[in-house]
């Protein structure tokens, strides 16, 4: 049975899913929700999400939401299954280190983007206020901070866990949005090791076309 | 080769582990951190935790940091090894619901908790500042939100994800902090489903010990 996934392709945790689905070389239907409102109905809080958020993933009559379970959840049951991409390795400790890098995005890497995502994007375009430049400065100081650590650990590396696996797709979307919208590409671009890093992920085919698709939903999109 | 589990007994994520090893049936040494400042020596970053935080668990040799992470790791490793106790179903289906359920505590169980436990506690602990009551009110607030979402979600439930699992050892160590040490109980015992779901939990003999524990840790502790 189909795989749907309900959301905006250009969402961060929806484009999280996006490109395991690809790499994973799954077919899927997107079900943009109506609006940005309609995820707080009863109907979908009921039917979809009980905090009203995307994404959600119906695998047949199975449901299930939140970005990072929905990823590993693809992995357990589909890898192997469509192409030979391994995302999470079949080691138990290789696999804990993925998970230990995802939570690391999700704790020190996601913060200080979203706080920029939120200042320089979300509240101008949404709520129509200025950004607050003391916030973007200590935003930016606390993202150096956590790119430095990044730069380490992935010293000898090309990916955060040797071989490319989910925990290089989790800080993906974020990464996408601070680094290629607003101008803060600096951070890391003055680090090699995180520089080669990204280019690399820009590289993959899932990846790219994820990110590609994205850009021109969100350039199409009005209603939000 | 034994367990090592580094950090102190009452941290919300060490206890989160501590849970997980008790009901596992796992033998493991504590080793508390020499104090909080040593979280961040040159030391402590290059072999414990690139982040300066707890806990870091040894397992032989491997090195595993980030609560949640970390138990599905010893899950993974060890369930059904020393008892028959089934945190994670073997089911693909079931255990993704386990994984998502865990991100609803992540996401939005622990934020208002996290809130009002640096109010209440850790402010006017460690930094000897008098809590703020507008913001005390607000995450009061949002809490009764979510807590209005887990009434509906244990409807007809003994757990989350009806058998005990994980999902219900995550959430342990913020409500144990919030329900027990500060005054905002009645928002769980306001709730019948949640009320019952807690009171089930800490009749559990790994959660009271686990908890016991922290609280005796805590009472013994000056060095923090
Ligand atoms: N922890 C969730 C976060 C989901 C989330 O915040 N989604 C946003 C995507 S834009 C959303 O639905 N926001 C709408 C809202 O909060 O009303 C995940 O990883 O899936
Ligand atoms: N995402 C981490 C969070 C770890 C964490 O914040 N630990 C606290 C426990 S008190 C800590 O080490 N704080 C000390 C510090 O941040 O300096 C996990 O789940 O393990």
């Amino acid at each position: 049975m189909a795989i749907r996934l309900v959301g905006y392709s250009f969402s961060g945790p929806v484009l999280r899913v996006i490109i395991c689905l690809k790499e994973l070389g799954l077919p899927y239907e997107l079900e943009p929700p109506a609006s940005y409102q309609s995820l707080k109905d009863e109907d979908y809080i009921a039917n979809k999400h009980p905090f009203g958020k995307m994404p959600v993933l119906f695998d047949g009559d199975f449901r299930i939401t939140e970005s990072r379970p929905i990823c590993r959840y693809l992995v357990s049951k589909y890898q192997g299954k469509h192409n030979d991409t391994i995302l999470i390795p079949n080691d138990v400790h290789k696999a804990g280190l993925v998970d230990q890098f995802i939570s690391y995005e999700l704790s020190y890497y996601d913060p200080p983007l979203s706080k920029l995502l939120y200042q320089e994007k979300i509240a101008k375009r949404f709520l129509n206020k200025d950004p607050d430049p003391e916030v973007i400065k200590q935003a930016r100081e606390e993202l150096a901070k956590v790119l430095d650590v990044y730069e380490k650990l992935l010293e000898g590396k090309e990916y955060l866990n040797g071989e490319y696996s989910l925990a290089d797709i989790a800080p993906c979307p974020s990464t996408y949005y601070v680094y290629g919208t607003v101008t803060h590409s600096d951070l890391w671009d003055n680090r090699p090791n995180v520089k080669n890093w990204w280019n690399r992920l820009c590289n993959r085919d899932a990846i790219k076309k994820s990110l590609e698709e994205a850009k021109s939903f969100l350039e199409n999109y009005e209603n939000v």
